[in-house]
């Protein structure tokens, strides 16, 4: 049947064939998830008004904005990628989210949330002036209905005076289930179809439609052709009710664990969320002026156990990192030490909320920034590599990087008594433990990892920051060692501020440095900056990456396609030392 | 009457009195504002419900955050700044914006829009955890209550479960009229005290109580303290109407025109934004896809005469950031032209999308970016001086900079066919116009200014980015050459690309670069990266922003005391030519 589609159009089915390319759907859905990871459950829950969309609208011409982006599978299956859709997440492959250049389909690219309702606006506003003739739908969840940035979208629906759709897929959850003040008045107004509240969504000039069961495709193929002869006079909100993980028991049961997956066999390592976890439960139960803030990923970044521990002083405010960043700043200046735990790009969101609350007062907030450095798999909206550059040019702002899980416990026992706004940087999975004597954070200070001579500069310096980036360094070292070769490796256990005595003191004619973020404005750029007001005679070769949006693939291949290449940098190491 | 009240309480007074210490306060905060220039308007509106504020409440034990901040004066005044106040606005003076180190009367800093919500319920959640005892008050206007942030806040007040007292202060304006379903919402209350809209707020939480008229002090009294006493079993929204400009008449008339205004006496210059505006009506004319969008500032930002003749291309937002910067991505993306204007420190808020939407999308939307580093008597909070930072690490994204408002214009209209993202940063007044041919703009093309010989570098080339950068190159120019030496000076007028074949055909033995913007990650930054990794064997001295929180002040004050010293510039020079 989906095969059947590839040729043909899904309005050629009978309705009654609908289920069955549901169920094929779904089957497709799991089996390709389980081979190449993905988001599973909210896919699984999309199915049938995936389906139902195919058979009421009229895409490419139509177009369709996924808020954040994780639901289009089925979408992208249908729309003539059903024989690619075996490369998922992978590099080349087909991407989890909505890409422009991947298929005329793809309408606008999502990764963040929030964003689609702006996005239709924008798009709908554009056939208005150029004459053209197609629906615009965007297709969000109630997790991401409650980010400010859709309510602004909201409010500037009239200004900008056009007709959109808005699919509102509720599923109640968001990564973790969803919460708060308009998630309160969905929920009402589910149980209650005469419900006043629907009065405020029609406030935002929204003729309102609903509850339908998003899990029904008859019942979606009905709503979505009302809401199409709707939609002729003005914006409709078509509330449907789904099942996140639809079809698929143990993902129905556990939709959280099930929001996105690993491959099948995938290596288990200690990662640093789950230290992250332990040292705040630990430091929490001595202070109790500690609080922790998350924005809708509690699970993900470590938190359940503290928010079990310490409902009082846990607060998950859901997809709002905005919001987020300003309690922080606000209980610090009350007297709290709040913690902060967010994806390194998810916090990208909060930008001027760091500058304006956070850093400008010198609140003590700290970050506890997870994905940083390339983050795989998500492809272009989900790599953490912007995160050293956009947070080093704050003022008031110190970055530490642990070296390994190890460290990132030492710097949760620094942060505890540090009185100045803290960003802790590390990537998902920990690989190795350094064997080094256990050294006092200092801020500022880093430590020699291996030094040829322990009273001067070796000829080259390779300073490397985060986990990564060492194994990286202590790799080449190894190699090079073998040939009779050495060097010093320094841990730049702080990108900000960079160790200016360290860096006075040494001597070598070459600095090599290593990040895994972007070259520009990072860790590597200001060290050039450094050494070049400092007047010295000595050469920075920096690896980083390079200034695009880097796609989905394997870290350790992205890493070095992109910059931070192992091979590359042990050439230059082995002609300089030659 | 104030001046007694500077040692004593206001709760001294009869009430019969608070009339009086309104108009004192009015006749002093009119005074200072022509002094001093700041924002008149709304502080004039606020000064009744201030005045209630003090005879309710007993600061500085409760706490008030004020929305943005500028409408704080009154607050200021009667919280023991009398006698300070006449320095408002001036270097080492009163902030015109609350400051946590000006007087412990300050509760929270402010100067964006948003953030008082959230800043509450951290502030209410620190007390509540810490067992203190305190009413804690959001004071914010109706534009301000359009921002997304504010709509994250309000769904998080049952998460946090704390009380807060909210003062929405209604005047019908942000810095342009207030639009949107927000507002078309608080209309409709205002005019219906029975509205069912009423209840929209009632589920986040918030017991109504209003309208109530906030420029009548005698019922401001009697409405805080219902609303103290409701605030004792939960959070409660009181929505006061006050005229914008209250108490004169040619305020009041023109509420935009007096948001802010300059001291009385200040040169008029010929302003870039005044150019935009002409160059975007000009292009619109010709080009029917040319949208402008503006986040409630289309005055400041010379759109006027834009919004009157293209009205159907002209979309004001309000105070929406993001949601500006998403239209403009999904407008670019369907196949119009926006542009997309604002003030640069206003931009951060948009920071994530202008990555996640406009540059990861490669879309065609231009920034126009006023207010482009140092802007002066506003503070910390408005200086314009991280933009050049904060836009480089983002790939896609071309950084211009007009050296003079005729440049701006040949930038306009080389960004009419730029199919890229494009942010052309500029300050607020234009000073001189460069005496030089007029040259195609070419991506990453800089222009010599003058070359000492047009065959070879000299010895020393200054490079120095925007008008203020390239007047005090000029400057230094002249200085020296009555001195004998000469050097050449390059209009670096893209930021992002650097023009690399200058640079590599470059062979001085010194590169000195000058920016409005901070060091780190900025223009100055990025070359020493370019010219580290290029192995040139030249100096490179950077003259930017060091890393600090500017504060109010004097723009060419500022400029020399932060690290752009056009003496400072002249030794180095001096030393080197010598």
């Amino acid at each position: 049947m989906l095969k059947k589609l590839q040729n043909s159009s899904i309005k050629d089915c009978n309705r009654s064939e609908l289920n069955v390319v549901c169920d094929e759907l779904r089957r497709v859905v799991y089996e390709t998830v389980m081979q190449c990871g993905g988001h599973l459950a909210s896919n699984l829950g999309s199915v049938e008004s995936t389906v139902a969309l195919f058979y009421v609208f009229d895409f490419p011409n139509d177009k369709i904005v996924f808020d954040v982006g994780h639901q289009c599978y089925a979408y992208k299956i249908l729309s003539g990628r059903l024989e690619q859709f075996s490369t998922l997440r992978k590099a080349g492959g087909i991407s989890g989210f909505p890409k422009r250049n991947e298929s005329v389909y793809d309408a606008y690219d999502t990764g963040h949330a929030g964003t689609s309702v702006s996005a239709c606006i924008g798009l709908a506003k554009a056939r208005d002036l150029l004459g053209e003739k197609r629906n615009v739908i965007a297709y969000i969840g109630d997790g991401s209905f409650n980010n400010g940035l859709v309510y602004e979208a909201l409010s500037s629906l009239k200004i900008l005076n056009t007709n959109i759709l808005i699919i509102l897929n509720d599923n109640g959850m968001s990564i973790s289930p969803t919460v708060g003040g308009m998630y309160d008045i969905l929920s009402e107004i589910k149980g209650n179809t005469q419900s006043e509240n629907i009065r405020l969504l029609e406030n935002f000039g929204l003729t309102y439609l609903g509850v339908k069961d998003g899990n029904d495709v008859d019942e979606m193929v009905d709503a979505l052709t009302e809401a199409k002869s709707l939609l002729e006079n003005g914006s409709v909100l078509l509330h449907i009710a789904t099942k996140k993980g639809k079809g698929y028991e143990f993902s129905e049961e556990h939709p959280t664990n099930t929001h996105g997956v690993p491959p099948v066999g995938s290596p288990k390592d200690r990662e640093y969320s789950e230290v992250l976890g332990e040292c705040l439960c630990d430091l929490a139960q001595k202070n109790d002026k500690i609080t922790v803030v998350s924005a809708a990923m509690k699970e993900a970044l470590g938190l359940s156990e503290f928010f079990e521990k310490y409902p009082e002083r846990a607060f998950d405010v859901g997809i709002c990192e905005e919001n987020a960043s300003v309690l922080c700043a606000s209980m610090a200046t009350g007297g709290l030490k709040p913690y902060y735990a967010i994806y390194s790009t998810f916090l990208q969101r909060a930008f001027d909320e760091i500058i304006h609350d956070i850093c400008a007062q010198d609140t003590a907030v700290t970050f506890c920034i997870d994905r940083a450095g390339i983050s795989g798999a998500d492809g272009e909206t989900h790599q953490g590599v912007f995160d050293l550059s956009y947070l080093s040019l704050i003022p008031n702002l110190t970055i530490a990087v642990p070296k390994d899980t190890e460290e990132l416990k030492a710097f949760m026992e620094f942060s505890e008594t540090y009185t100045h706004p803290l960003a802790i940087r590390y990537p998902r999975a920990g690989k190795v433990l350094f064997d080094t004597p256990k050294t006092q954070i200092q801020v500022g200070k880093w430590e020699y990892l291996h030094r040829k001579d322990e009273n001067k500069s070796a000829k080259v310096t390779v300073i490397a920051t985060g986990e990564r980036c060492l194994i990286i360094a202590m790799k080449v070292l190894q190699n090079l060692q073998k040939l009779g070769m050495d060097f010093d490796v320094v841990n730049a256990r702080f990108v900000k501020p960079l160790d200016t005595e360290l860096l006075r003191n040494l001597d070598s004619e070459y600095i090599v440095t290593l990040e895994d973020n972007v070259f520009l404005g990072g860790f590597g750029a200001m060290l050039d900056g450094v050494i070049m007001q400092s007047g010295k005679a000595c050469k920075v070769k920096n690896f980083a990456y390079r200034d695009e949006f880097i796609p989905q693939g394997k870290i350790g291949d992205l890493q070095s396609e992109y910059g931070v290449n192992c091979k590359e940098i042990e050439e230059y190491l082995l002609e300089i030392l030659q």
